[in-house]
Order: structure tokens, then sequence, then C-alpha cells
């Protein structure tokens, strides 16, 4: 039977999802617990292949097992077995054809950016401190241009490996929030490093130095070498995946 | 001169606050980049002297210089000699008189838990994960017994060295927000272990185990081992400092 796990994780200490030749990937920690549940090897799918230092709230992934185990079962079992910064927030048994990457209709992230004089410590590992003030409307606004589907070569990772460059963006939105400018994507897919991207380009947008326009000129470029630098992995968030409400996957509550 | 700072630190690497004979403490590393920035040994005082594990977002500090420099000076020095867990949100000259701990009208803490079948690895140093479900209203009834001014010899650690143990409760309150119980007090000042003793008791009646009247009995009884088990001290933050107006001391603003 197949098995979808809500997944929440620190990213702080790990080397990304994926298996890595080097560092640890979260994805091999969790394996290694479903060993210890399920009684056999077990190989995970996620939703979100997130990069080193990127933070999860909402990751889906799924496995299949010969286990027989309540949802409650596989839930506490799992999180036994896992470390303090990676916890399952749900199990639930799904139909076999379910598939936790290819069944999501959209992945939706956050960026964290605290923009003020002064750094914080309690957040130092879920948000960007940018100190130069940063006008957010500016950066809203310039993010609308990357709505709908288009080509997004001028945002992808050099190392990108998929066969195509379009996405859809749904959703995209910059706000503040007195110190904290929040930034929101929903797509039916990124491409690596893509959300980093985007972000690192709208803060030259944000700090006046590149007009609203300039976003614009950017996507038309499909020229990754004239973007901006990659925002830091450790204000990203995969917030949450959307699935078709007949995959039975729980709707995800922001509580944080 | 004198120089007020208002201090955030994520506690979990720290021994507490104090010099400690073993481990590290907060002051001695804030001592340590003063030195640094003032050129001159530096002697700190704090407004609460926090336990090893226990965070703050508005621990207030006082030290004198010879050193002349802005506000804003101070402010980024001694953040750039500081390791990203501690961090400093305002620097003021404050009058000679001025006593970070003796000029305290109050002080202000938080205890965050988590109430829910999963614990969380996101919030995992900062709340403490309570599985069983807790009556968050007979919590709050009950604490209504602390409010004014008590002997609080119940709540008190073996250790605390104070002279008296009678404190002033002014504020006292359990209120839920979805799978979140925030408790927050507010005293003239607290005994060693007081919060947490209170949080601990608290939960044995939150979970049925104890009546709403039970508190008053403890209170009363002044009796250290009748109270309930000290609740873990990374749910605890130090939130604000109240000083009267005059001291000049920025009026703390929540944003976490």
């Amino acid at each position: 039977m197949r098995i979808a796990l809500g997944i929440e994780y620190d990213g702080t200490a790990y080397n990304g999802w994926q298996k890595q030749n080097f560092g640890l990937g979260i994805q091999e920690i969790i394996e290694r617990a479903l060993i210890r549940v399920a009684d056999h090897k077990v190989e995970t799918f996620c939703a979100g292949r997130t990069d080193a230092g990127v933070h999860a709230t909402g990751q889906v992934i799924h496995f299949d097992t010969s286990s027989e185990r309540q949802n409650r079962g596989w839930l506490l079992g799992i999180n036994s077995c896992l470390p303090d910064d990676i916890s399952v927030k749900w199990a639930r048994q799904v139909d076999d054809k379910f598939h936790a990457r290819f069944s999501a209709i959209s992945r939706n992230y956050s960026y964290m950016i605290l923009n003020r004089l002064e750094r914080s410590a309690i957040h130092r590992n879920r948000a960007w401190w940018v100190h130069k003030p940063l006008n957010e409307k500016d950066m809203n606004d310039a993010s609308q241009y990357l709505l709908g589907e288009h080509d997004f070569s001028a945002f992808r990772a050099t190392g990108c490996g998929a066969n195509s460059s379009r996405r859809e963006i749904m959703k995209i939105s910059v706000e503040r929030d007195g110190d904290w400018i929040k930034f929101n994507v929903s797509a039916n897919a990124f491409l690596q490093h893509m959300v980093r991207n985007i972000v690192g380009t709208l803060i030259s947008v944000g700090d006046g130095d590149k007009s609203i326009d300039w976003l614009k000129d950017i996507l038309e470029s499909k020229d990754r070498k004239r973007a901006g630098v990659a925002a830091p992995p450790h204000g990203l968030t995969l917030v949450s995946v959307d699935y078709p409400s007949s995959a039975g996957i729980p709707i995800f509550i922001d509580d944080d």
C-alpha cells in the first residue's frame, strides 16, 4: 500500500532534500527512520526537492510498504525515529495512483526578509536580513510580470536539469508587516534556484537600484547572467503542496 | 557615561545569562564583544538573569564606558562582534542613575506550549510540546489565584538565593490560538525558576489531573514539594522589561 506523509524540517543542518555524495540529505534521514518503522527498505518521493538550508512546513512525500499500520502508528513511530529538526505532521494511506511529485497541482513557497538596521538572533535561520530599506510595493509590482506561463530561463540555475524551462506562476506577491517582508509564490513547478533567483532580482528593484519594468526585460532576455544574485537559502520555506481534492491529502493550515 | 542595550538571544546553546564556572554564559559573550567596541573592560548588569536554554527578545542591560560612540555605532559595532544567536536590538545613552535591574518596574515573560499529537521540527527550541490535550480555560482560571502580592515559596527553586520570597504578579493569562497555548506573566520580579514552576503546575490543571482550586492550595502551602515539576526552559522567553518613562528606554514592540 501507499502512504503519504506531511513533513516539516528546519533545513539549517542539512544538505538539502536529496541523497548526497557529500553532506547529509533529509531524504536519507527519513528513509532510515522508515526502515525502522516499516521493517523493510523504503524509497521515498517528494513534492519539492529543496536546496541545502531551505526549510519546509508542508513538504509532502510518499512511499510504498507491505507493513500494516494505522495512520497514527506511522506518525508516532516515524517521529520517534527522526532527529528533532525533522518531524512528520500527518500520515495518510493514499490511492496507489497518488504520487507526491507527479500528482501535485502546485507548490507554494514563502521567502521571509527582515528589513531593518539590526539583525535578529531568534530569526537568524529563518529570514534573510537586508538592512537597506526596501520598497515592497515596487517589488510587488515588478513581481507581477512573472505571473502566468513563461520561459523562466533567466531565473534558472546553471546546473538545472529540467527538460523545459517553461513554468506557470499562479500567484506571486510581496507584502510588508512592520520590519518583515513576506514573499509568496505558487507555481505548477519550479526550476532549480528559481524562487531564490526571483527574490534576489526583486531586491534590486526594492532598493531602488533597478526600475519595476526591469523585471520584464530580465524575464524576456531568458539570460541568467542578467538577473540578480540568488537570495540565500535560509529565508525560503516550502509551505504547502496542492493536490486534487480526490487525493485525500490534508489541506495545510499555516500556523507558523 | 552609561549605555543601555536591548538584547535578543536564542538561549539554546548557552548556559543561561550569568557567567558560569562550567558552560558558557551569554553575559560573558556580550562582555567580550563590548571590550572590543569600547576598548576597555566592561561590566554588564541585566534586568532578568535567564536560565540555561531560556530565550530573550527584550532583555535590557547597561554598562559604563569612557568611550564616545553614537547609539548607532554601539548597535552596529557590538552586533558585528557577537555570534549570530545573540543580537543587539537598540542602544541608548541613559542617565547615570539608570540601572537595568534596579530601575525596572516589571519583567514580562511568555511561555509557549505546542499542544497537539505531533511535535514540531521548526519550533523545537521555542515551545514545549505537550501532546496530552490541555484545557486552557481551566489553566487561565487557576492562574488568577497568583495575581497580586504573595509569598511564592511554593514556586521557588531550592537553590534560589533571594532574601524574600514575596513577589507581585500584575498580569497573568493563558490563551489558546489553534494548537498553541501562550502563557504570559508580568511581575515586579521573579524568584528562580518561578515562571517554569508555575507553568509546570498549571499543566496538571490543564490536563485534568488537578482542580482549578488546587493552585490556591499550593500557593498557600508555600511548599515547593507540593507544586508540579518545572516546565522545560526552551518554551520560556523574556519578552520585555518595563521602566519609568523618564528612563528613556524604548517601548518594546512584539514582532515575533
